[in-house]
């Protein structure tokens, strides 16, 4: 637990942390039409977060507004990449092409943020040799030869849940450093080796509790991502 | 903004918010192996959340185990199920049958939890008629003569972001209450409809963020979630 050496970024609490990518989004939408400044008052406004959490939130990455000024909007959103990590390249490969496969195969949103998915497989016969995305789709028996041959930084996991621990113990034995986990079950890695697990049934579960209890815009996270 | 006369539970900070599916997630695992009780620091162990931070987390719904005994987990599992709006069924329909839309209708989990699927419409004629998880895909021409025959309380909108506005306007016409959007665009609806945004990307963005700042489990609830 050696706090005291690690990366200053790497204090930032969770709750700011879920709030950098909605920010990110912003800044990208208003540095796409030229807006150079931007108070927190407006971002307030715009995010359904009050101006004092975003300045409490930006003064963690050290970025301050200037009174009557506000932010600069490219300085913000350089800060901000920098953070998440937005200023490289990460090669991944998708394990699984079924439905959520295809699916995340087909998101457009993620190529242009820089992750590349650059090779697909799946353990179906069937779909051996079918493109998805640009790329064939290959035995999951070739995945170490890939990843042997290649650098990839991110392996996605969309393969049933019986499968998935057992890919996931795969990417990590190849060097794959980070894991996105689309199955419904908990994985274990080792240390080195981040997981986020993105679970369906955890933001349906959200809904159903913010319905019950009708709060008007306590989670700005999760309500604008 | 009338704080004082919501009911206390709408008071809970995001953050336990953010963990309640945890907990109960991991409640259901222990309820079916048969486990009686469970303490603070066991709950952490397996969560990676502290002991300190959970008896904070559960003092907030009026739970408080016993010094040397723990949590009852049946009773802590009906609490997080009342609170979380689980101790009832919602009937949903769902806009949208292409890879997103199949992932969400094929996954397993979300019937035994109370969600349960009704209607599924489409505005390809091609689907038109196919059958997706025991339903039949409609038109989505029909979609305001089926929400005005039956009842349903959840709109799940997995249609291209081009429609998805639409979409929410027509689902929330018709008195749908809580809208679980799949496509990447902020989608505006009335006050009184809950909008869960699921957001591919910015898993993905908290990965990176992860991987760049190897945080070890900063995040317990999107690391377990």
């Amino acid at each position: 637990m050696s706090t005291r050496d690690k990366k200053k970024t790497s204090g930032i609490p969770e709750g700011v942390v879920g709030r950098l990518p909605v920010y990110y989004r912003y800044l990208v939408e208003l540095s796409e039409k030229d807006t150079q400044r931007i108070s927190s008052a407006q971002l307030g406004e715009a995010l359904g977060i009050t101006a004092a959490q975003i300045r409490s939130d930006f003064s963690y990455f050290g970025s301050f507004g200037q009174q009557g000024y506000g932010y600069r909007v490219d300085e913000l959103l350089t800060q901000i990449k920098g953070i998440l990590g937005l200023d490289r390249t990460y090669h991944m490969v998708l394990v699984g092409a079924g439905n959520l496969g295809r699916a995340v195969a087909s998101y457009r949103n993620f190529k242009e943020r820089g992750f590349d998915i650059r090779a697909i497989f799946d353990s179906n016969p069937l779909l051996e040799g079918n493109y998805l995305a640009g790329c064939i789709i290959q035995p999951v028996s070739r995945l170490e030869v890939y990843l042997e041959a290649n650098d990839v930084q991110i392996g996605v996991i969309a393969t049933p849940r019986e499968a998935s621990q057992e890919i996931c113990d795969r990417l990590a034995a190849k060097g794959v450093q980070g894991i996105w986990n689309f199955s419904p079950i908990r994985l274990k890695a080792p240390d080195h080796v981040v997981v986020e697990h993105m679970h369906l049934t955890e933001s349906l579960l959200r809904l159903s509790f913010r319905m019950r209890n009708r709060t008007e815009r306590t989670a700005p996270a999760s309500e604008h991502s």
